[in-house]
């Protein structure tokens, strides 16, 4: 990971293999309790002292919350503190930052971030309720987990305090949503953002609350009680809701393929692309809510969208030379179109409703990858429905001319699957013509390659005799371009029209970071990021960029 | 301006002076055609062929644009061209660029972009229409300037095309707001501007129609009386509308000075700071619009922004290493109330409405400055109505608490300075308590300090025992900080809430393009950009990040 010596990353786990946090069910509330081992760190170089993270310790986090809203649907309440006395949580560890490539920071930056954003999203649409108990002083990362929730109260103990030191401690930016959240989600006021984020210590109790960074404090022998008050009056009813069991993703890995039951891996390193492939279900798939339970994780939606998330993450960060992404799906689209019926007419379901919120969040994970897309449209393909949104995600797509490809639209493909701009892919796509939005859903849904060409749902159709050469040049064509640039154009052009928190932060505060990594006064020699905790001070070239 | 060795530049031209651009005013119609000359070149080492552009050509076209609204309000629609033959515009020069530093890079981009934003604004708030005559090829900022156009026409000679081959050739992004104009302005489809922006060569004139990319084409034959033809159908009206002139701003510096008519700058360069001080009118000020037509450009609205408009640009591109500019007002606040005043009961005249626009672009400059800004608010200032705006606009402000002090509020303060994201000042400070708009926009227009804290106007109120320590260091605490950090930080806080086309240009593209400025696969010695033109090739690291 911080070099290419390092093993593969694996961004698996599960509770009874955590080693940084507890999780722990009690009724409708989980607690989930941060105790970090310094020594459990995923690369050497660094220990994880005062519970400060590495990608390690944020993937148990990500993993908690996954499991939370699958497992144990009956909770309405979650609290995330910490076991350590008097620290909630340091942060991102700096000797990790300060050590690791350019690339690995950033894309650690972009998984913290996706966990925060995941977070909100069990808020926003299942209704759990997150409070940040800080037990302890929260700086940095650890304030951003805070503001990620729905509540944060901070122990009155004269010491602890919340604080977002990066820019006076590190010359870099809070990394993961902080300044974003300050002003849009918490709109604390843009002086007194100034002021809190440029000030080492941070705020303690009265003032936080004062100037919007908290929503409580409690004296340290009364903090336990408060939280559980305050706890007792968010949760909701308890429900008789019994979770499903999420299972270890299966794959088998050679040389230069990873398979998984649904999604198969092929890796073209020496041209610097992939093809990625998902299979459609086979066989007779569930209609009710009871018989989708019954499979639990086994229900293709489920399975191989959580296959595609890991296929995901693994390109990422344990394949950056892989620039481009070729996407193909195989097998009978009505299959995949009868599966996108289930979940519209079982959507009231919670699982249902779990399931289409974990599509949306890995399609969305395919929006922000760094890494151009191209999906191919060919005979036997079924780009219908859900899996058509992986065309929609795409750069581009490319089509063959023939009659026995078509591509199909279902309900699913006008609202189940948001962007992070709030927009589906679809209306994203006709910014410029709405209307055409009306064909596009109206009673023919299956369309030929000409149909789709015409309707503007596909980029190009080369015919059967320039099929092979346009698909070949196209790839090489690609991966020519220099690949810094292309991530930029692509966080560009993606995300037409209006914007979120979440564009935000992907977009704005994550390009300003990422010049900000790269700066000499954060990483050069003298920079306040390399300089951290030796003995050595930073110095700055003072320009002003 | 490439290095420190060079003279300071100047943002001050008039037409008799351009070398670059040709202004022709023909009744209701302006004509500004570019014909750069290339060995008129603001530094050394590059030549700027093929109607290429440096600072010092854009510099005048945004002159071009200021004196069309001010000397000509008569003008109803401009038609941007060329006098090349078969070239428009083939964008930044690529060799100035590759011998810039990173800070003069991006500052040039900024300006570029203020120079495409002011286009719209005219657009929008004037009603002139602007039409691109594309009478040869437009590419990178040449399709760039287009765009910022309200209609395109491009000639059909078989050859010309426009294009933005800024990632398939120099590794970079177009940096002047075409990915952002692309998908967002002319809401072109997301996958044809991916294939667009990596198409070297572009395209011409039927399939960048189709595509969205130019509104016409037109033969060779016919082009001129084609445009001409269409900018009969937009012409409005022609008014009797007389202009002003706009002189020449005049300063005199000083070592460490540089003293305007209303605005006094004085840089403190050994700790890096600067004291803007703008003085409020003296004496009786005209109340007509007749009266204020014919003080022209020594109105003191217009003389006032012009030289902080001047001062700004000043600090940004000739003193990088000043870090923090402390704003001062002086003078008395009822005469600026007075002004105030003056300019809402005109706000029909065009000339106040051109007025009011320059102080809000102004002011937007300032917001978009790459420099930490404190209000200073101390006995004999006048923060008050548009002057408020300074205030609102930086960063924090300090009020010494004493009864003598107070700023206050006009209804020029509720709509007539939107910030890029379309909210005034005031909404993006009160976005967590929009009724306290209520409170401010009240009877009371003036505030002493104590209610100004109490209302949230101000950030911090020290007495006079504390008043001279807490300004000192605050100043050498601001001034000690990672700057890059700051901007990035500065860039995140100062724009909450909504988003526009502009802040996406400035928050979003300019933060990528930026990165991608420093990327090794830019400007690294095996970087495209510089290998541009060379005989070397470009050899990437195809790690994608």
């Amino acid at each position: 990971m911080l070099n290419p010596e390092n093993p593969v990353i694996s961004f698996q786990t599960s509770p009874d293999q955590y080693r940084h946090w507890k999780l722990q069910i009690e009724g409708s509330v989980a607690r989930l309790s941060m105790d970090v081992q310094e020594d459990e760190t995923l690369a050497d170089g660094y220990k994880l002292k005062l519970n400060s993270y590495d990608l390690g310790v944020d993937i148990e986090l990500a993993d908690a919350i996954q499991r939370v809203r699958f497992e144990h649907p009956e909770v309405s309440a979650v609290v995330i503190t910490s076991l350590k006395p008097r620290i909630f949580c340091a942060g991102a560890n700096i000797y990790m930052l300060g050590t690791s490539s350019h690339a690995f920071k950033v894309n650690f930056c972009k998984f913290t971030n996706e966990t925060r954003c995941a977070i909100e999203d069990d808020s926003r649409h299942s209704g759990r309720r997150y409070i940040a108990a800080l037990n302890g002083t929260a700086s940095g990362g650890g304030y951003e987990l805070a503001i990620a929730c729905d509540e944060i109260y901070l122990v009155d103990d004269g010491n602890s305090a919340v604080s977002l030191p990066e820019v006076p401690l590190l010359g870099v930016l809070p990394g993961t949503g902080g300044l974003t959240r300050l002003v849009d989600k918490r709109k604390v006021r843009r002086d007194r953002a100034d002021v809190f984020s440029t000030l080492a210590e941070g705020l303690k109790g009265k003032r936080a609350k004062e100037w919007g960074l908290i929503d409580g404090y409690f004296p340290t022998s009364k903090f336990q009680e408060s939280i559980d008050a305050r706890v007792k009056e968010l949760e909701g009813a308890s429900t008789s809701n019994k979770g499903i069991k999420l299972n270890p993703v299966q794959f088998q890995t050679g040389d230069n393929s990873r398979d998984y039951k649904y999604v198969k891996l092929k890796l073209n390193r020496e041209q610097r692309y992939a093809d990625l492939t998902i299979d459609a279900p086979e066989g007779p798939q569930p209609t009710t809510a009871d018989e989708i339970f019954e499979l639990g994780d086994a229900y293709w939606p489920l399975q191989a969208y959580r296959e595609l998330d890991d296929a995901l993450l693994h390109l990422r960060v344990n394949e950056p030379l892989i620039g481009l992404v070729c996407i193909r799906t195989k097998g009978n689209a009505d299959d995949v179109l009868a599966i996108d019926r289930s979940l519209a007419a079982n959507h009231d379901h919670w699982f249902v409703r779990e399931i289409v919120l974990n599509m949306a969040r890995v399609l969305r994970r395919l929006d922000l990858t760094a890494k151009s897309f191209f999906a191919i449209v060919e005979p036997g393909s079924c780009f219908a429905g859900n899996l058509l949104e992986l065309l929609l995600a795409s750069d581009r797509s490319y089509m063959l001319n023939d009659q026995d490809v078509s591509i199909a639209v279902t309900e699913m493909n006008a609202g189940a699957f948001p962007m992070s701009n709030g927009l589906t892919r679809m209306q994203s796509r006709f910014l410029a013509e709405p209307e055409k939005l009306d064909e596009v859903f109206g009673d023919k849904k299956s369309f030929d390659t000409e149909q789709a060409e015409e309707l503007g749902l596909i980029t190009f159709a080369p015919d059967d005799l320039d099929w092979e050469d346009e698909i070949r040049v196209a790839i090489e064509e690609r991966t020519s371009l220099s690949p810094d640039a292309l991530t930029g154009m692509e966080a560009s052009l993606r995300f037409a029209g209006p914007e979120t928190m979440d564009t935000k932060i992907y977009g704005r505060l994550t390009a300003w970071q990422n010049w900000i990594f790269q700066r000499p006064n954060a990483v050069g020699e003298k920079g306040a990021l390399t300089n951290y905790g030796k003995p050595t001070k930073a110095e700055f070239d003072y320009k002003r960029t």
